[in-house]
């Protein structure tokens, strides 16, 4: 691991200390992606035939999971992982419907009415990984707020396994959120069949979920082309904890190699006023880290680790809000009292008994969230992630006599005469 | 204008009939427009300085708007239209401040609390356009929910007229709005200059406001580079009109005509189950355009335009639906009670006396709208627009034991076992 110490680094090297693993796609990957993305518009289930045969070496006769298949996996996943599944979901439920939006109304002059209404998105596609592992817990995630949002049409694509059945443990988590049309499809090629539809996938008007860089790179792809909106950029994950004298050494190697394990590019960073802390937590993390099955993966992602002392706890929110992390775990005595310190990260951790597992799982709170800096401007998924907000007025005849004028002003001074005129041809009627 | 009559056209027919005009990006803007952000990028401030004189025909010593120009514009916008803004802007703020969100706290399981609170994004950029008209109104609708959300760092760029200064009714909107730097900078080197920074322009976290096809185009290259988010795709504006055999055919031709003279590419539509509804606007759209000074703009658009008959009010509402106007009008007897029908649209003007100009300029809502069908996935620019939410979540010791054990189990389903370690490790401490 990197150990620096932040008053002794220039702008260069605070910049070169933040700076993530490199994110740039290949233009190869753009390439290949574009090319899976033509193929899937041309040649739409044939194509997904073929690709899905190359890339996961199945034959499937059809992509959509059968009730057998549902049945199946209902029998198939233990019952203490259905129980888990089903808590998570009820927790998840609860925030998640705590923060839903309400519709308003606003009376802005005598005689006008301004709203807005929420209505869910009517076509909406969820990505569910399962590359190194399949990820049940994305599905709650995204199913979740797609239910409380009621949208129309909900389908969710996750890849098939060798033997082309999707794994079980997703289809559980699919149905306990309301989703019944699953498609066993991975890749860039899910995204463009979600983003334009074929025979057998329907087109949705937004898509959801996180992926290999592939499959970023096809929502990114699709999205530039007015195909499908989607939820935010997605890169590696990260987490960064600021420690003080008086965490956990264990508890905070833990939560940077839980954060390390998930790809060798995901980034962890370790801030800190506490030099001795430094010291210990490498050492736990030496420790801890041979341990654990994905030694390999987590040391890869260690290499590309920072642990920064810090004069003070202030300079250390200096530093996360400029970084942005998508998880910021506060390993502090007084937590809550630092919170208004925070600016810009996807989900926060208090104390040292809230790891980023909790929130991974079953805290209740998305781990659908921006990476890569991207909290600086985007937020993790919510219900409103799956609302659109339209807005509506309606004006009597008095209340176009009260605006109308400041409306014909703004717009002649503007040259647009036909607003002008709009207003104006109603004003004379109604005089 | 193009009448049609919806039954009698087959599923070609329709898809046809709600085709936008071709926003296809040419390949050559698309290569214009990275030239233009590489040079920003590479040469900064004497990029900038070379593309404006390029095209906006000026030599810039500065870019900044001095606090002199500030105040040469004050005197120079008539008090008549000073106080229409004023008024404009209050009714704005009035009814973004309503829809504002919050933050708030609930208790998932005993012991755990998750929270989201909401930050102003850090640096925004505002875009006002200046191509045909300069738009003061934009100013104020891009200006005051960036006020409302507290937004620490607010710049505006706006295209230089041929003597060097920025419009004056611009510059007015956006000192009414709390905007303290305003730089004249148009077209896509103005969006590359906010996306990535130069010595005199800040760099900024999110990038707002329409604009031509290069200024469009350079919001999605510098998004898709992950410089800046940006609000919404953006394309040509547009109408849909819903009119009821009782509407009133002059207010209707004058709302078509007002959206037709936006530009060539704007697009305006009318249905209606009315047969004699349809003759009567078109005869009083071939009345009003004559009078219009853009009438040339307004005919080309015109051209574009579709006047559907519909067999039923229901009809229509699915077409709307299935095209997702930026702009909705009801011109209905009752048009509250089918404003439920309304799944996808900007905005919605109800009834008579609520011409689409209202909300362009006063009515209080939004006037930056997802065009081109986006509608389906995005909303117009709210206050939200201008924050992050993030979640925070603080588990006791009591509170871990409570759902620790649901994380671990599923943490171990996904085969990541540091997670489930993070998490066993505070629970052996603790218990």
């Amino acid at each position: 691991m990197n150990r620096l110490i932040w008053s002794r680094l220039d702008e260069a090297a605070r910049s070169a200390a933040l700076t993530r693993p490199v994110q740039t796609v290949a233009q190869q990957t753009r390439d290949a992606v574009a090319t899976l993305i033509a193929q899937v518009r041309g040649q739409g289930d044939d194509a997904l035939r073929a690709i899905t045969a190359r890339f996961d070496g199945v034959e499937l006769p059809s992509f959509e999971v059968s009730e057998a298949e549902f049945a199946a996996a209902d029998a198939a996943v233990p019952a203490e992982l259905r129980q888990a599944m089903v808590e998570a979901a009820e927790r998840i439920a609860r925030f998640h419907a705590a923060g839903m939006g309400t519709g308003y109304a606003v009376e802005t002059a005598p005689g006008v009415v301004c709203e807005r209404m929420l209505r869910p998105i009517g076509r909406v596609g969820l990505y569910v990984p399962a590359g190194s592992a399949p990820l049940p817990s994305t599905a709650l995630m995204l199913g979740v707020p797609a239910q409380l949002a009621g949208c129309p049409q909900v389908v969710l694509c996750t890849p098939p396994r060798a033997d082309g059945t999707a794994d079980p443990a997703v289809l559980v988590a699919a149905r306990l959120t309301g989703v019944q049309r699953v498609f066993k499809l991975g890749g860039a090629q899910a995204i463009a069949a979600m983003a334009y539809g074929t025979a057998s996938i329907p087109a949705c008007d937004k898509l959801f979920g996180p992926g290999n860089s592939f499959v970023t790179e096809a929502k990114q792809q699709v999205a530039q082309d007015g195909a499908a909106a989607i939820d935010m950029p997605a890169g590696p994950s990260e987490v960064l904890v600021i420690a003080d004298a008086g965490a956990n050494p264990a508890f905070v190697a833990a939560d940077l190699l839980s954060q390390a394990e998930h790809g060798p590019d995901s980034q962890v960073l370790l801030l800190t006023d506490d030099t001795a802390m430094l010291a210990a937590v490498e050492a736990e993390v030496e420790r801890q880290v041979a341990l654990l099955p994905r030694q390999q993966i987590a040391r890869q992602a260690l290499s590309a680790s920072r642990l920064i002392q810090v004069d003070s706890l202030d300079e250390a929110f200096a530093i996360s809000n400029r970084y942005a992390p998508e998880h910021l775990i506060l390993a502090l005595r007084d937590p809550r009292a630092w919170l208004d310190k925070v600016q810009a990260a996807g989900s926060v951790f208090l104390g040292d008994y809230t790891p980023e597992a909790l929130g991974d799982y079953c805290s209740g709170t998305n781990h659908v969230l921006p990476t890569a800096g991207a909290a600086r401007a985007y937020s993790g998924v919510s219900v409103a992630s799956f609302q659109n907000l339209i807005s509506v007025q309606s004006a009597s005849a008095a209340g176009l006599a009260a605006i109308g004028g400041c409306a014909r002003i703004i717009a002649s001074a503007e040259g647009l005469d036909a607003h002008e005129r709009a207003v104006a041809v109603r004003m004379e009627v109604a005089a």
